[in-house]
């Protein structure tokens, strides 16, 4: 059986947040690590813009989200947009007692709308700490933060840690270890410690 | 004047090492670092598809190399269809004395195969290594190179300070700072040493 993730853009995406991973997950497919892997990047049109003007094809309705595995959420401004929308929420079926749902940054507001935050720790992303709280969630001031079937990252360079959280969970270790070495630093990133 | 980027891509590109630059270079447009900055993806046809299928539009033709300020090369298993193609190579009208010349991963070949890597200092991309030599650079086994005008960058996330450098060059330190603080991890890289 195929195992289908679906990242989850709109307009005003941050750029870096939905084609990270992206990148990082099709390497699965790519290094042949898992037989029978399925990335899709759904939306509510043919194309959504990103926060700097770059276009992206879609490859399905939101509404798949409900046979997907794992649910990926982007970030960006164009999550405003969203928590006040019903009837897009309305068509976003996520389960979390039977799906891995990842939030990236602002992401982390859909879920929060969906009311799947209420007593789940969270990243604290900086810029939208209050309505976290708001939605009943426990801030974490950790870069990636883990609660059962349920993970969200803080800024762009965690998505690494997140994308590394749903291979780990939908394939195994060692695919995490592949994907994680194919894109360190060859100094790893002690040269990235720039504050 | 503008302060012009060109993002060199092609088929075959490998996600990530255009997208990550894309969205850095971007931010200091976006943040108003810089008054008239114009960062564009270049190449020979309207769209190119990457190696995990995701297309992205060009805003130009590689031509348009020789009225860039800096010009960043990306990387992918499309850069070995490049080094051989002349044609290709003689619209790439780079200048090494007034450019500044970036070169991520595999897009150092491209470098290579302009004759611009002859006694110069490079990132040592693994995959690499040989051709870089055949083209008569000195390796350097660290994630960021930099010889005078031309910067070399190893592996997927060393394109975090492949990008700084130039928002360093191009503009000042400061805007290097916000654009890396808007992206670090909440906890600091060293979740990331995973290894």
């Amino acid at each position: 059986m195929a195992t289908k993730i679906g990242i989850l853009t709109f307009d005003d995406f941050t750029d870096a947040d939905l084609f990270l991973h992206w990148d990082l997950l099709n390497r699965v497919k790519l290094y042949g690590l898992s037989n029978n892997w399925n990335v899709k990047i759904l939306g509510t049109k043919e194309t959504h813009l990103s926060v700097s003007g770059l276009k992206v094809e879609t490859h399905g309705q939101i509404d798949e989200v409900d046979s997907c595995n794992a649910v990926l959420l982007t970030s960006g401004k164009g999550t405003r947009n969203i928590v006040n929308n019903d009837s897009y929420l309305s068509r976003l079926n996520l389960d979390p007692t039977s799906q891995l749902l990842a939030a990236q940054c602002s992401g982390s507001l859909i879920l929060g709308a969906k009311g799947l935050l209420q007593n789940k720790e969270v990243s604290a992303y900086p810029p939208i700490t209050k309505h976290l709280i708001e939605y009943g969630a426990n801030l974490q001031k950790k870069s990636l933060v883990v609660d059962g079937y349920l993970a969200t990252a803080s800024s762009c360079l965690s998505s690494v840690l997140l994308s590394s959280w749903l291979i780990e969970k939908l394939v195994d270790e060692d695919a995490k270890k592949i994907v994680l070495e194919s894109i360190m630093p060859l100094s790893g990133f002690s040269d990235l410690n720039l504050f």
